[in-house]
């Protein structure tokens, strides 16, 4: 089983992780975690010419491509891998992130992302996607909290994060069927809870649908 | 003017272009010589992962997005600029090396190829672009003149030539205004003249029929 976690910025999200993968182990399942750009040797390589701070030059484009490199070789040596020998992968961001920030929250043209993203994964689906979703205020708030101070930028970019969180909305709408939405403003431990609940339910139910596998 | 430069390998293409761009200057126009992938520091650093050999697991859909982010950042860093400036820019392969290696040679998607291109280009097209066509016998007896050993690989590779060969034929049936097919088998002197001439008729045909531009 693929399960993916989204959500913007200060959402907790990666933070929940580890007690998340812990908590699957203690029920017996075999589990990666792993995350988006990187996950493979060449995909860190990739990583490091997006994250060099030397390379403010890179254009829109190009950073795009760049992780979508990353992600094909990630479901390529990775994903599909583990997935084969009957394993359950957590990875945190995948294609929804593409969609979310490049296309709703950058504006790039949606049907042209979505065929470059079906490349980049060959057609490879997570079975299951958590949102942990959260006003954008509510999300800043919580990284001021942390020590992180506002600044301009953060309100420079309030708009583009209030795209993202619609777009991630709009994600959910258009395949119901494959999300939870789980509201991050609670506190953590309600929030592991209710990650650890929508994973749980969604096992059973794909026992009862394919029994035997 | 967008001047790009095609053909297999053993067509003796990359040793025609210093020559060409001298002609060029010499006859008053200001020229930028580039390749792909590379050109930009960013596309350095691309072509690094690319060609490192500790990278042996790349897959073939990271190979070809990798390409295209390389591309990305040479048409907007370099290519473009340049030719806003009025620049000649003569390019070591582009797009048509994509479809033709990848889309031909390798059978992957052309459809999905070409919009994948289209998004890396931005659109962007040569003016012109000049294949130098060899049958794939003669370049490979070419390759073997300069000191080159026939090796297992080449009687492997030779089926996979013939495609990308096939692939740049189908390329300029399709376009047949963009491009002027030049027989690499002549002698280099002759190469360098059809080069040559190439370039300066459509350089009068565009002032011809764009009188101030």
């Amino acid at each position: 089983m693929f399960i993916t976690l989204e959500g913007p910025e200060g959402s907790g999200k990666t933070s929940q992780i580890p007690a998340l993968a812990d908590y699957l182990r203690g029920e017996g399942f075999d589990v990666v975690v792993t995350r988006e750009p990187g996950g493979t040797p060449v995909g860190d390589q990739i990583r490091d010419v997006l994250m060099n701070l030397k390379n403010v030059s890179i254009v829109p484009r190009t950073e795009i491509l760049l992780f979508l490199a990353a992600r094909a070789q990630h479901v390529d040596k990775l994903i599909k891998p583990a997935l084969e020998a009957g394993k359950i992968v957590l990875c945190d961001r995948f294609g929804d992130s593409t969609m979310a920030y490049q296309g709703y929250g950058h504006h790039v043209d949606l049907e042209t992302l979505r065929s470059l993203l079906d490349f980049s994964t060959d057609g490879l689906k997570p079975d299951l996607t958590l949102l942990l979703d959260i006003p954008i205020e509510a999300g800043m708030a919580r990284k001021h909290e942390n020590g992180v101070e506002w600044n301009r930028l953060d309100a420079y970019a309030e708009a583009f994060h209030q795209r993202v969180r619609q777009g991630y909305r709009e994600l959910v709408k258009a395949e119901p069927e494959r999300w939870v939405v789980i509201d991050a403003a609670q506190s953590k431990e309600d929030v592991q809870q209710a990650m650890r609940q929508a994973i749980i339910e969604r096992l059973r139910r794909e026992e009862d649908w394919h029994p035997g596998e």
